[in-house]
């Protein structure tokens, strides 16, 4: 028996997210059913965290356990081939039979895209905002959100996690070589469920002047999820990576 | 009454082509429907020319007449607000009342992307090819197009166009930035239904070794489109540009 890791891209626009659900299309079912079509037997299939329904993934990474004899560059072909052109294995490798994909993870990257001008090409994978937002003002905001915090006003209130604190090691607004494309990338240990998405959201307040920016250290010890802004759609957010590695500047 | 030009960019897979059909949404009925949606009274609309179900676009044109004073980027800022997010209407100008968007066309530029790894993000603007292609033969192929040709054997059969003489003025195969991306460039005086994915569906039989790169010239005069190529998919296909000057090397 040998574990393998995989890394995925997906668009997440046709998929009920990542998570299998029964009589619902999500990734993880899909990879499942496209390793029972090309008849790898297999166990343990288990995702690095759940990505909700529309958001989409650069470096999703899962593993699985099989003992089919196998050729993996062959293997990574053969998925691909069977799988829906908006899901793609970008790579396979064996990996220890201790390694876990959630609970390895030392650390997750985001990305949310804004764009102040309307394309229709991108309109998958980004929001259009209309108002005018101080990205410099936003950038300052975000600064309140590095390392270990409480997260509660950022969390969906459905979620029975206890733990709510999240270690946050970056967090800032980049402007894309396109002008009018804007990013917001955040790195932390762990994320709640809809975390990023609120604290986009509640940006987005402070950018376009409806909220103090002073109100995000307020928010971090609140544990309310109603103080804080509105979600941002799921089509914006990306699971850009996914480290195995303790967080550097450098990476 | 004044007559005015749209630039309009759609990702047109959501959409049944360019031009308007009974019970289908195509991009012009949806254009049409917004500028009805935002109460601008409208006659004769006309799109330069029409793009197959799936086709893409970020240059088509299009023109119509209406007796609404209008404050143009409140317009454009209207339509676009009331569009599905596929479709951005990217400029608006007023232009005189002999501007024709079809029959005032000297050049038509079309685009088609091949990539050589399957990558997710862009899977609905791009085709995986997963044999080994030689672009440089394709490239050297694609010169025999050039100048005016019979493009009978590259044209849908049901279409009943008389004239199937086009001049071609560019036809070049790009390697983009990303490695594994090719772009098929090419630019014509017009194009009749279905020959650009015609002409890609022969240069790439050429580009596997399928088909001798003499046969080009066979094929512009044959007219006889059984002798040609399977079409490509229409996703890999973007209309970038309409011109309306003369085309020239430097543009």
């Amino acid at each position: 028996m040998g574990r393998y890791k995989l890394n995925i891209e997906y668009l997440g626009t046709n998929y009920h997210g990542w998570q299998i659900q029964p009589e619902e299309i999500t990734v993880q079912s899909s990879l499942m059913k496209a390793l029972d079509t090309i008849r790898i037997n297999f166990d343990n299939f288990q995702g690095s965290g759940r990505t909700d329904a529309g958001v989409h993934a650069r470096g999703q990474v899962a593993h699985f356990d099989s003992n089919a004899g196998m050729d993996l560059n062959k293997l990574r072909s053969s998925l691909n081939g069977v799988l829906a052109h908006d899901i793609v294995v970008t790579e396979i490798e064996e990996v220890s039979d201790s390694f876990h994909s959630r609970f390895d993870a030392r650390y997750r990257t985001y990305h949310y895209y804004i764009a102040t001008e309307y394309t229709a090409f991108d309109s998958l994978t980004r929001i259009h905002v209309r108002t005018i937002l101080d990205f410099e003002l936003m950038n300052e905001a975000s600064k309140a959100l590095l390392g270990s915090n409480n997260f509660g006003s950022f969390c969906r209130t459905a979620t029975s996690t206890d733990n709510k604190v999240c270690e946050i090691f970056r967090a800032t607004w980049i402007q894309e070589s396109k002008a009018h494309l804007y990013r917001f990338e955040i790195i932390g240990n762990r994320f709640l469920h809809g975390m990023v998405r609120a604290i986009v959201g509640t940006l987005l307040e402070i950018g376009r002047g409806a909220r103090e920016m002073e109100n995000i250290d307020y928010l971090l010890k609140a544990n309310d999820r109603k103080q804080a802004g509105p979600s941002v759609p799921a089509k914006g957010l990306i699971l850009e990576e996914v480290g195995y590695t303790k967080w550097k500047v450098n990476d």
